[in-house]
């Protein structure tokens, strides 16, 4: 076993930050309370929230009063979609527009749709793996309820021009939601500045802890609840709160928040030192995605002759962990869906790698990661049965 | 403000155990993997969440692979109701029973159901707050999907013959869910002694963290997910696991195994103390409830003259933490459903109080506690329009 591990899965999921731990521990032991307890235990946890609400408010440029806790983001991308969704039905407005490289937690709740009777369009994308407005704009109806595309993308890390979306999806009437989960405390996201009219944020992104989330829902919007019961969260989101994943939530927001100019930076310039690194020393070697329009950690490569999931088991070995794409698709055992509508062939995706990076990671990180993708590709090639193609 | 605090609140939540923190933050801090990624730090908390299962289903004599994780309680209640739904809808079977006195995260998924074009039938209790079976019987008919009957209620603690119920549902050909987050881990909860199909449980009632439940779901029953995604759960929830919740939530349950004998004995002893203290020093009291049916921790009164949440406030100004009923309704400023269906006037449902007791507890916190509730209900009646009632 290496005696360091390398951590390049930032995308997947983040290492909690100490202040944060810090922060959500007496929210276990002492401060225990049930928020809706109108003793002492329940003000303070209630207290405790309301803070909480305000710094993950304050990282989107929203009100406390619009953002509602969830267990994550996909339950925020759920309580978007069929929120939405189960109120247009009465209007009624049953078309909804999403894109072909969201994440699962949009495609599936938005297939379910399809089986409850609405109609659904899939916009397609270019080689980079983005919307065009202009089929926004053929694709709006006048029975649209709600339009979704995400913000970037969680495998190649294309950012999607969602303010000229959502004024589109607007002037035809419909709503627009964004999947925010890998852009928000990333890259700056303002709600007013971008105009969406819901957005899904995760908390386990961004060094705060697991299993929480929120939905900004603008106020004035009316949606209907996923989980129904004691009425938690203006009854939109019924169960005892989560307090101290609220808590930890609210406290990564607020040093993403603070963090974000150095984040931009500094994960910026370690990408692109890492991609400048990967194309320059190995052959056969391509970015995916936008160059330009892409978040500051992401880095996703094809790594031709190769099969990346060999690749990622050759890292581990070698104490390097990345992904082939999103770690949730791993399991399914399917050629993923992004890839696939940026038009890749089956050997372009088949040889895929991503790498997120965040500011725990240094170049010296990057050097050794980039010398054993040298050599494990090289051997892996050196076993391909297209050997002749790209040794 | 009061040196020591006395918590009657436990059966609303309880402070997470130290054990259980100890087995928490490693996966906060160091074990931060997707436990979908493929690589080293996805197998250590995928590894983890597997001994949790394990766990969670020992509590209850289930097998692991009959638990589905969840973000708490209310979610386990709505993914029973609506995924059981969602299914029998296509037979179609479109009739569903549960009881008046259910928590409203059975109570409202239902009222949604009506919403969706379902047949639903309330149960009437006893004045104990049972459930009658020959009630089930006589409701149950050829188009019913689903019976739901909590285990113990949370309010006045009374438990429900569920291995009768679930064979009455079982012969006329329904599943069987029960709400047994107040029960499993405070009596003997096994679902192939009680016959069940379903079972929700819940880990911060018993001194594990907020944020996490389960659903046990019989092996080889087909229900349809409420959350889709990346395919979580067996693509029954999907959404990044909150690992480091189920960790707790295992560790809750292992510790809430072992300790059952005592916490049965004492707790009730304690109860038993409680109720005897209350019932002989202040007079125009009632115990609530069944004396023999009854959770070890629950007491719950009616003071007669009295406002129970004029009540809380004093016994909180006391530093004693009760509460009216469940939690989650109090900011619904509702009278208790669960006291109405048992068949109370207006006056003994404004008049009660429940005080939830664990292990914690002593014997001198009951003492002081029958002091300031003796000294407090005098002081409440003396001002009341029927003083000359009580006084």
């Amino acid at each position: 076993m290496p005696a360091e591990r390398i951590y390049l899965d930032s995308a997947a999921s983040t290492p909690v930050a100490d202040e944060v731990i810090q922060e959500m521990l007496p929210y276990l032991k002492q401060q225990y309370g049930n928020p809706s307890s109108i003793h002492y235990f329940g003000r303070e946890t209630a207290r405790a929230m309301q803070l909480a609400r305000m710094r993950v408010a304050g990282l989107i440029g929203a009100r406390p009063s619009e953002i509602t806790f969830t267990s994550g983001g996909t339950e925020a991308d759920n309580l978007a979609v069929k929120g939405v969704a189960e109120y247009a039905k009465t209007l009624p407005k049953m078309h909804v527009i999403t894109s072909y490289v969201e994440h699962d937690a949009i495609i599936e709740p938005v297939r379910d749709l399809e089986r409850l009777g609405f109609r659904v369009t899939f916009l397609p994308v270019t080689a980079e793996g983005m919307v065009r407005p202009p089929d926004l704009k053929e694709a709006l109806a006048a029975d649209t309820a709600l339009v979704s595309v995400m913000h970037a993308n969680n495998e190649v890390g294309t950012v999607q021009p969602i303010k000229e979306l959502a004024k589109i999806a607007h002037d035809a009437g419909a709503l627009f939601h964004t999947d925010a989960v890998q852009a928000a405390g990333k890259m700056p996201v303002s709600v007013a500045d971008l105009g969406v009219d819901l957005l899904s944020m995760s908390s386990h992104k961004i060094n705060g802890p697991k299993g929480v989330g929120a939905l900004y829902i603008r106020s004035g919007l009316d949606i209907m609840p996923l989980i129904y019961g004691g009425g938690q969260e203006s009854a939109l989101r019924s169960g005892t709160e989560n307090v101290h994943g609220i808590v930890g939530f609210g406290k990564a927001c607020e040093l993403a928040g603070k963090r974000l100019p150095e984040y931009r930076l500094k994960v910026a310039e370690l990408r692109d030192y890492l991609i400048d690194k990967v194309l320059k020393e190995i052959q056969h070697s391509r970015l995916n995605g936008s160059r330009l329009d892409r978040l500051p950690g992401n880095a996703h490569f094809t790594f031709f002759g190769v099969n990346g999931e060999d690749l990622i088991i050759k890292m581990d070995e070698n104490g390097i962990a990345a992904s082939t794409g999103s770690a949730c698709s791993v399991k399914k055992q399917k050629p993923s869906h992004v890839l696939k509508a940026m038009g890749f062939s089956y050997e372009e995706i088949t040889g895929s790698l991503r790498m997120s990076l965040s500011l725990q990671n240094t170049k010296e990180e990057v050097d050794r990661t980039v010398q054993v993708l040298s050599e494990v590709v090289a051997e892996l090639r050196s076993l391909s049965p297209f050997k002749s193609k790209y040794v």
